[in-house]
């Protein structure tokens, strides 16, 4: 039987829900680019996919790329997370959210933007990613400005070969 | 009668109204930013206005400043939104929003930020934008830097004439 | 005695509270950078910190500070702040934000950006900041990119001694 009360909790965890996908993404970036690698890693669920640069899919691999592969990439990176939309059905959800990604590789600052679309799933009360996948706009030295795209690698850090098979 | 349900009802609904209108401000960059020129405009009131490097009043004004100006102005362009106030009134709303707005044309990277000032009104349950008002602090080629103005335009893409009588 | 419709308020409260510090959050960035210094000061609470370029101790030593020195330190400044994460504990908060900071200084564009480590105190009703840390990531002209740190100075604009005794 649907009481009011019990009504109005519904739109209570929703509005709950929204918070908890908000925070999870800002937080995100904080241990990001604090290089908080086993943190970064907890956030996704135990299957969980990245595909931005790499594609690690498991959150083995997915720690693996980030300390392994992102740690020794450049000296220091900045992400800077606006435009969060969410759509929330009972325990997963999806949206978009727009990325300024900012570095410094070898002394040489980089400018780079795109989005990434995330896939969200709770588990066990706790909301975690599910998939983040990133499209880019530009990537390039700042000089250079908004434009090119940057080199896709596989998870240990070698450039993706050019001929499929 | 004030119950003590329909009280905390309403606060809930003040909450949700708040999400909505971030979730608003967040897609109109996502749907600008792919060019999807039918849906910016349906973020707008029948009656809305956007006023920004031109001034364009009524969702077809707007629909055609966007579609056949906006669209040949620059290869790409993306908005990055934060700082995000508002103070819902009912069925209106008001609030200011930062934006950077960065782009490229013919090749060459331009800077740009800037904030709106909006005014939102719900129609048949959903909020729209009413009128959207940039104020830029500055707008220049990246070399140049945070300096200069955007040159206003009219609709059609000509220049406002200096001139006024 | 809890009952279903008070838990349920407790609930709509932290909610409401984590709108008006977002709020908070997003209004500072508006104040600063109008350069309205007594609307800026009045965010803190009367025995506030703020700790960026220099440490200014309560509330008046903060309106001094951005009145009397920031005011002359750029001709303009923007800040744009994403990834907002808190934590509310009743009357409480502490959170980390990020933080794009451009200015232009003599002609000089100037990019900056790190994050506030704020902690929140409720004072009659309403939200204030108790503390504004920043971190730095970097601090730089454009063209040098993202590199560098700024120079620390005291509230009355002089640069910190080097030599600590």
């Amino acid at each position: 039987m649907t009481t009011p009360s019990s009504n109005l909790e519904k739109r209570i965890q929703l509005l709950e829900d929204r918070a908890k996908i908000t925070q999870l993404r800002a937080y995100y970036c904080h241990v990001l680019d604090d290089r908080n690698w086993e943190e970064l890693a907890s956030l996704f669920t135990e299957d969980g996919e990245f595909q931005g640069l790499a594609h690690a899919v498991g959150r083995a691999e997915i720690f693996r790329f980030f300390s392994e592969t992102v740690a020794n990439m450049a000296e220091g990176f900045w992400h800077f997370c606006t435009n969060s939309t969410m759509h929330i059905e009972g325990d997963q959800a999806t949206g978009r959210i727009s990325m300024q990604y900012l570095s410094l590789k070898d002394g040489k600052s980089y400018v780079s933007a795109g989005h990434y679309d995330d896939t969200f799933q709770r588990v066990d009360g706790e909301w975690k990613f599910k998939k983040r996948k990133i499209t880019f706009y530009y990537y390039s030295t700042l000089d250079k400005g908004f434009v090119g795209q940057p080199t896709y690698i596989n998870v240990d850090g070698t450039p993706i070969s050019e001929s499929v098979e």
